[in-house]
Formats: structure tokens, C-alpha cells, sequence
């Protein structure tokens, strides 16, 4: 049985969503002031050992079963001219992935981290979202449930990315309805526009706004009217994880603003066992960080996706489970503390 | 025989050190813009690439012998106050470095370097910075010889860090000789110094212009007056490496001033091999890699010195290496590029 049947369920399930083990909080924090080390000298590699431990239920946490989804979807709005490369890239680079010849298969192997490619019907993409809504509410379930069902049972760590000639126009069309503010600042280059083609995505987007002006602040409603199937997916996804309590590492924009979905009755909570990895240098990425109230751990000027900065940042997550588990207390090195 | 004999012998090695191989860099350069993503969407994992690139002088640069040198020394100035740990502290964390409990052993072991810990006669440490030279000459060439010598005749990647309580007040002190400016601006607090600690701090440093005033812009002179042997062991480490075209990262503010040490000239160059890993929260840090014209890898709000910031910076790299040698090109792939 999919683990999503419907809008009001998947907001029943956000408000009942599962909490980090306080307890193992407080003892990781109790472990992290009795290291060898001057107190907090370790800066945000403590921050993230303690929201480890919390999520993974334990005092020390280790990544043993990482695992990296990549969603690929295609998207109609490209038939708007919004990306500079044809649509056929997105089952290209599939296919790049499935051969071991693209970013994201590197950086796994680096990060040991299982990687999936999940294309999700590339040969029907859905509509344009400027002129209608993108998807209806059962196609976005689907593409929930398939997120779901993407982690593996003995997953402990996972970090979610997409590819989909398009997407960017996605993204910036859920911010912009799910946040406000200007269209302007929600788009940018993406795979690589001129300051023209950046103009024309901000009025692809408020195109967007005028044709489907009322949409509900309800994360399948927002889904379906901007998203694209990939980003359907990884907000199903990011949801399935906070259930089992498995910590999430977000990518860039796109990943970012399809978890973002998820907050749209404006309870940011929800996507607390979620870590922003990087700062994209897409514009927009900035911008959601900050209504997400998340700091990157990174900013490394990376604007791929494919969940190559969630990767990058997983190196931190070990450095910072290592250090957390491996090190000496003050007592058992027999080392003096402060006078 | 050593490396290094004398101080004028040193100013020449510097004048003559060796430059990057432009030829790899600009063939490492094309290759990432043949690589199936954006131009440009790794962001500085490509700089890095490129870096490795032109100092290892191979297209496709990687980490194969790895090597972390931790020097440690104590410091006569501790009699100042200006550290909130005994002296002690300094052997008694050489000794947990030899048992593997700091953190350093366990980022070494997450990022496959090998980890060699020097203490430089803890025994005998430097006079009192504050109120005369803290070595002579010799001193000061024998730890530097002693810095070159650590390194392994198979490494191909150099990281540097330190261990000395006191040490920051040292640092401080060289970067305020080098660099000018107002002691307020090079002092902070170090493993945990209070705001009264703080203020004594650069009272000690100003003391020590004071008492030496006329040091001169030599790399031998100013670790003379005002640094102490780990200090001048990673001067030496980092002049050693230029001679043999290793990249190397640098950790915090204490090793990057020990390494500035080697532009007393006002040639920025002689660190072109090196880059510095994070942006440590020492205050003078920001300052000082202003001063050199670098920008940090990453910024994790680390203070802890022994390399901790340049081991988690080196997963970087290898995640730079790996993405820049595995990937496939848009040709090998048959991937479309941008219309």
C-alpha cells in the first residue's frame, strides 16, 4: 500500500511528524564539551553531530547505509524557451548516470554514499505550467509514493537531487507561489541563461501567477500546479524520511524548493531532520534558505543539482561523525582543561 | 645536509621558487569544460582541480600520498597569562596524537592522510616574545630544516597544522609585524579567552612591538623575534614543498601566519602552491587572508588548529580530483550541449 493516499492525509501526517530524540541531543551535546578540544572549537562539525544524533536516535551517529536519490523528470514549460539546452539532455544524462559518467556518480563513490537514478515518465512530461496546472493531485501522489518507496529499508542517512531540463522554472514558480515576493528574485541562469533568458523565465513565472492565481498553500496543491514529477518525488521523499527519522541533506535550489513544498501551511518544523548542504549560486537559493531559516553548511559557487552539493557536504557529515565518536574525553587523555 | 643554510639563502629560494606548470592548468581547464554539466556548475571544486593540476603537473591531479604535519612547540610568553590552559597542555596533546584520540587522528583517517606529529623541544621553549627575540637565527633555521624534513620523499599533498598553547599570541604578534595595522585586530580568544584576556593579549603584542621594534621584513627575522619552532617548522615545511611543486593546504590563522612569514618581502607569490582550507573564527584569520589575497574553502566556524580545518578542506580536494579525472566528457557521453 502507497505510503500517501491523499492532500488532507500527507497534512495530517506533516503535523504529526516525529520529533529528534532530545535525550540523544543533550547526551551528544553532554560527549561534544568533554572531547579534547577547546569547547565548540569544532564550530558547525558539533552542530551537526548533535542534529545527527537526535535524528539517527543515538549518541553516536555514523552514516552505515547513505544513500543518494536522483529523480529525473522533464517538464512542458521548456516549449517557453526557458532553458539553453534541449530537452532530450534530461534522458541523456539518465543515461550518464545509469553509465557512471556524470558529477554525481564521483562524488558518491568519494562520499560512499549508494546512489539511485530514478526517471520518472520522461516521455510524458508534464504541462506548461504557465498556461495550466502542471500536474493533476493523483500524478503528484504517484510521484510522492515513488520518492517513498525509493529508500532503501536500511537507509540512515539520505540526500535527495534531481536533473530535468526545466526544473529551475519549476522551483522558481513554487517559491514564488508558496513565498511571494518579486519574480525576479526567484529566478536565475540555471543550466547557464543570458541575462535575456533570465528576464523571460521571471515572465514565464508571473505568467504562471496570473493563470493559476489561487492556489492552495497545501504541498500536493502547489505540486500541481508548478511542479514537475522530480520534485513531486523528493518532497515524498523528504516527508517518507522524517517518519523513520532519517536525517536529510537537501541540494541546491530545485531539491530545496521541492522540499519547501512541504512547508506550505508555514510550519517550517517539518523539515527539521533537513540540512540545507550548500549555497547555490543560483540567485533564488539565497532567498530560500533564509524563508527556511537553514544556513548552508557550504559555498563552494556549485550550481549543478544532480545532488552534487548534498554529496560534498556528506564528507562534512563523516568529518563530523569521526571526530564526534573517535575522539578522547579530557579524562580519558589525561589532558588538563582550562585554568 | 639541510634544505635551508642561512637567511639570505632562503630570500633567494623564495626569489627562484618554482611556478605552476601553465600547460597542465590550461589542459585541465579544457577538460572541465568538456565535462557533461553547466560550464562552470562545480564552482571552485573546479579551481581546485585546475590548482592541483598545475602543481602536480599532471592533467589529472590526485591524492596518492597524502601527508599531515602537526608541529608542536610551547612558548615563553605564556608567563604573559594569554592563554586560559596550562603549558602542559602542549605535550599532553602530543601524546594523545600518538594514541589517536584527538581530532585530527580521526579527520586524518576520514580523509586518507598520514599523519605525522613533531613536538620541536617542548622542553625548551622560546624566550618571551613580549620582552625579547624568542629564538635566535639558528634556532630558527633548525626548525625550519626540521619543518622540510618531515615532509615524505612520496608526498604529493601537504596539509599543516600545529599544537602550542600560547601560539596564538605569537601569530599575532608576526602578523602585526608583517602586516601593520592595530594589535586589537590580530588578538582573539584563541582556545577561550575571556574579553579581559583578549585585551591583555594585545597588550602583551603591542609590548612586543615595543621591545623590538626594528625587526626586519625577513622570514627568518620575524620568526625570530616573534614566533615560535612550530611556527617555523611549517615556514619551512611550506618553503619546502614550493621547491618540490606539492600543493599544500594551510589550517587556521596560527598556520597561516607562520606561512606568511615566508611574504615578508611583500611577494604574495611564494604561496601560490598553497591554499588556505577555512576561514578559522580567529578574529585576525578574515584579516590575514585578506592580506594574502586567498579565500578560504570553507568556513565551519573552526577554531582548533593541529589541521583540523585543512583535513576536512582536503576531502574537497579529493572530491574535486575525483569529479575532474571520472567524469565523462559531453562527446564520450553523447549528451547534447547548450542550443
Amino acid at each position: 500500500m502507497p505510503l500517501f493516499t491523499s492532500k488532507s492525509q500527507i497534512v495530517e501526517l506533516i503535523k504529526s511528524a516525529p520529533q529528534a530524540s532530545g535525550a540523544m541531543q543533550n547526551a551528544a551535546a553532554t560527549r561534544q564539551a568533554e572531547l579534547t578540544k577547546p569547547p565548540g572549537s569544532l564550530g558547525r562539525l558539533e552542530e551537526v553531530a548533535i542534529w545527527m544524533a537526535g535524528w539517527q536516535q543515538q549518541k553516536k551517529p555514523q552514516i552505515n547505509h547513505g544513500q543518494c536519490l536522483v529523480f529525473a523528470g522533464n517538464h512542458g514549460v521548456v516549449a517557453q524557451g526557458v532553458s539553453p539546452f534541449p530537452a532530450e539532455v534530461t534522458s541523456q544524462m539518465v543515461a550518464n548516470f545509469n553509465a557512471g559518467g556524470a558529477a554525481i556518480n564521483q562524488l558518491c563513490t568519494v562520499a560512499n554514499l549508494k546512489l539511485d537514478t530514478i526517471p520518472l515518465d520522461l516521455d510524458k512530461p508534464p504541462k506548461d505550467l504557465s498556461q495550466m496546472p502542471a500536474m493533476d493531485d493523483d500524478e503528484v501522489l504517484d510521484a510522492m509514493n515513488c520518492g517513498a518507496a525509493a529508500i532503501d529499508d536500511t537507509c540512515d542517512y539520505l540526500i535527495l537531487g534531481e536533473m530535468g531540463i526545466g526544473n529551475s522554472t519549476a522551483a522558481a514558480a513554487l517559491c514564488l507561489a508558496r513565498f511571494g515576493a518579486d519574480a525576479d528574485g526567484w529566478v536565475g541562469p540555471g543550466t547557464g541563461l543570458d541575462d535575456e533568458g533570465v528576464a523571460l523565465k521571471a515572465k514565464v513565472i508571473e505568467a504562471a501567477m496570473t493563470k493559476q492565481p489561487a492556489v492552495a498553500q497545501n504541498p500536493v496543491s502547489l505540486l500541481a500546479a508548478f511542479g514537475g514529477r522530480e520534485l513531486a518525488a523528493i518532497a515524498g521523499a523528504v516527508l517518507a524520511a522524517r517518519l523513520r527519522s532519517i536525517p536529510v541533506m537537501l541540494d541546491g535550489f530545485i531539491s530545496t524548493a521541492a522540499a519547501a513544498s512541504l512547508t506550505a501551511d508555514g510550519q517550517l518544523s517539518v523539515l527539521d531532520h533537513a540540512k540545507i548542504s550548500h549555497m547555490s549560486s543560483e540567485p533564488g537559493h539565497l532567498r530560500l534558505a533564509v524563508a527556511l531559516r537553514k544556513q548552508p553548511l557550504i559555498d563552494l559557487r556549485m550550481r549543478l543539482g544532480e545532488a552534487s552539493g548534498a554529496a560534498v557536504a556528506t564528507l562534512l557529515v563523516r568529518a563530523a561523525c569521526a571526530a564526534h565518536n573517535g575522539m578522547a574525553t579530557f579524562a580519558e587523555a589525561g589532558v588538563s582543561g582550562a585554568k
